[in-house]
């Protein structure tokens, strides 16, 4: 405060009414948010759990996260190289469980396009039928060590990307990224949407394996690395990384026979700018999954959504789920199309969030905003907002805007629940009804709840031990 | 100044030294330097150009500039599409014109690789002979509306990019990039050298002739707008654009015929991150050259080196080169190189900076600074202050991290002697000796006299007229 002058200056730390009244240019507001969302018996468990054991084990998570170096290396069937799919009528979707009936639009449209791609049933009718009867059963892609986008349906005659650490053999998978427009994973079932599953199924998926095979595995870290000096942030924005890899790959695939195979997965990969997105997503779970299990750690391991509900996994609680019901996205919508269209977020993507590229890599990428909102100025302030909540700076992702700083990655839940920052997480938004397809982009936060459940049950574990 | 303490504040508009003693803290230094690089003559004659005839050709020039739209249409031998090659032994260099015997060592292999490709000579004893004896004529690229990157030599039989106005039919050309390592354009003229230039003649000219010719030109403006959005500047980072046009063409290039030729050809685009720069080069060219001859412009047209001198055009002044000795290249050199082994700064890439590319557009770029020097805070820097000494911003190439305003374009050079501030370029860094290849990159600065000599000759040609 002046002693010269009758101005006052105000240093807020709480709600912005307490000052209401006062002249804006003399308030200082901090961007100061009670503990634990307000909740006063979580923001005491959150203490208890504030020790230097979770420091410690934390340490070991992220360590053991950073240190996987995913490799892409075959493109196979998911019933042949997925685990537990193999037999019987399984389709997998994305987010937290969820049974058949409760399911939004769009996934009960792909797990119909997905029961006609596998022949299982001849018309819309019968698959609804068999999907509501449980002939056909349905489970969660990330119990079956895989990630989808959107409705992240996954049949076992679908090819996937296996993404393997090397080191200890371990695997992640994710379908292949059908392009925009009509597309299974929005809904959408038509016979253009079998026709094209049937194409990848028998050649982009075969062609692709053999790319693969003669040309060695693709290094994700670094083509993701790359990707990030070049404007994407590995989630809604994959050009670059879509591009340096067609780019690479094509003298590979130009040789494989027969050449109009070839030509058609050139063309294909040359028209879809998100082909790479599904690389990410299932390089991301392969880095996550290797702290599950981690005791004692708060480190999120994934962030997903079934379209009803957001799904949280913490690595000192297993592969235990901690869900919410999950809000409408928003953002920018394309042509026609409002909020009232869009169907509550959706899709197992924000793998890419909980390891520090997307919403929290948004500094890499200042033309995405035109995408999803905002200025360049808001995606570095997204970024560095981002790392109040996280455990450290991805070591492979420096990003130049920010002078090469890593991306913010591994995010904590006691951190979340200190600061009442949540995780900011881009997205593409469905139309709520099947087949519609994409409606939008934009920037949704992880609902507070499934960290406030999560400090409950990891305090109570920990008061068990 | 604060009458509450003893503290003095000192705005200094001139140089450092007057306030030599005075803490740092307490000084304001303005970015103000004496008008014409202190030369009182040129400042008064830069005072009778600084007119509104002056301003409305000016407004002339740069609108016809940024109108073009170039694209790619065909890639077809030198000798076949420049003006002026078919006939006689001529080979062209990059820069300002210059003699043979005063020539630089890169340039002068460059040129004895040239005669070795055409056949005119079978060894480099016998060419240096035909080139010193002139049987073997030397005309710069500008000349013949071509541009050449480093020693810029194009001969008749090589293939070069065509870059054409479908509006007016103008075209520009440039050579097409080799790639890193033992190239011609730095000097080499060793069998590797010219094992690839012929194979380039033979196999990539034909094969990516025959591809635009399938799939249609390439809208160049729309490419480097996208590139600029990934990172890329057009003159030293150019691997958005490779990668993005090696993957649209891809599928064309995979169904000619043989089958070899395809996969060697997208092999060399996968392996060649540079193969974009000629194309942005050819494009600058042309769109600049629409302003050559636009009376009462001090817009410039071009700056081109030749590893001797350096070189300016200006708009009013018509294909009138201002020259002066150019310094040696500095910057970042790769390990085992220093400032004591580099050519003097060498190229036509420098039009790309004509334009407004290059260090222009080093804000789009912030991963260049490890390759060329400096902070991504540098980058921004550099391109704010390219904004002080050109016309404006150019339509088509917004730069993301600056908020998407367009990048600085066209250099006028009464706001170079105004504001003291010299063009920006980003360089390659030639050994001095032929055939050694890159051994760095870095900035340079255009030097002041090129300017001051414009203003001179501008001057007297608006007196006589």
């Amino acid at each position: 405060m002046s002693i010269l002058t009758d101005e006052l200056s105000v240093i807020n730390a709480g709600l912005p009414l307490i000052v209401e009244g006062v002249p804006a240019a003399q308030v200082t507001q901090l961007d100061w948010r009670p503990p634990a969302f307000g909740d006063a018996d979580v923001a005491r468990l959150a203490l208890t759990l504030d020790t230097e054991v979770t420091d410690a084990a934390n340490a070991v998570a992220i360590a053991k996260v950073h240190a996987v170096k995913p490799q892409l290396t075959r493109i196979r069937p998911a019933r042949e190289v997925m685990p537990g799919i193999a037999e019987g009528r399984t389709l997998l979707h994305a987010g937290p469980p969820i049974e058949v009936e409760r399911m939004c639009g769009p996934m009960r449209g792909a797990l119909i396009g997905a029961t006609l791609f596998e022949g299982w049933a001849d018309n819309a009718d019968e698959a609804i039928r068999m999907l509501d009867s449980g002939e056909i059963a349905v489970a969660p892609c990330h119990h079956h060590g895989a990630v989808g986008p959107m409705a992240g349906v996954i049949a076992p005659s679908m090819p996937v990307l296996v993404a393997t650490d090397l080191d200890d053999g371990r695997q992640a998978f994710a379908s292949l990224n059908e392009g925009l427009g009509k597309v299974l994973r929005f809904g959408a079932y038509d016979s253009e949407v079998i026709t094209r599953l049937t194409w990848m199924r028998d050649v982009l998926g075969p062609v692709l394996d053999r790319t693969l095979e003669k040309y060695g595995p693709i290094d994700v870290t670094s083509l993701i690395g790359q990707a990030l000096s070049m404007g994407d942030e590995g989630h809604n924005r994959n050009v670059a990384a879509t591009s340096l890899l067609a780019r690479r790959l094509a003298p590979t695939i130009a040789e494989l026979e027969p050449n109009s195979d070839s030509v058609a997965v050139l063309a294909f990969l040359a028209g879809n700018d998100h082909f790479a997105l599904n690389i990410s997503m299932a390089a991301a779970k392969l880095a996550l999954d290797a702290a599950i299990g981690v005791e004692n750690s708060t480190l999120v391991t994934a962030m997903a959504r079934n379209g009803v509900e957001f799904g949280l996994r913490v690595a000192g609680s297993g592969t235990e789920w901690f869900t919410t019901p999950v809000g409408p996205a928003d953002g920018l919508f394309f042509p026609g199309f409002g909020p009232e269209d869009a169907n509550p977020d959706l899709g197992d993507s924000a793998i890419t969030e909980t390891l520090g590229l997307g919403g929290f890599a948004m500094a890499a990428s200042p033309a995405i905003t035109q995408f999803v909102g905002g200025t360049p100025n808001d995606a570095l302030a997204a970024t560095r907002s981002m790392r109040r909540i996280t455990l450290g700076p991805h070591p492979a992702y420096p990003l130049p805007p920010l002078n090469f700083a890593g991306t913010p990655s591994g995010i904590d839940v006691l951190k979340v629940l200190d600061t009442g920052v949540l995780p900011l997480i881009n997205t593409g938004i469905a139309h709520k009804e099947a087949g519609v397809g994409q409606i939008g982009a934009g920037i949704v936060t992880a609902p507070s709840e499934v960290f406030l459940k999560a400090a409950r049950f990891l305090a109570e574990q920990r008061a068990h031990t």
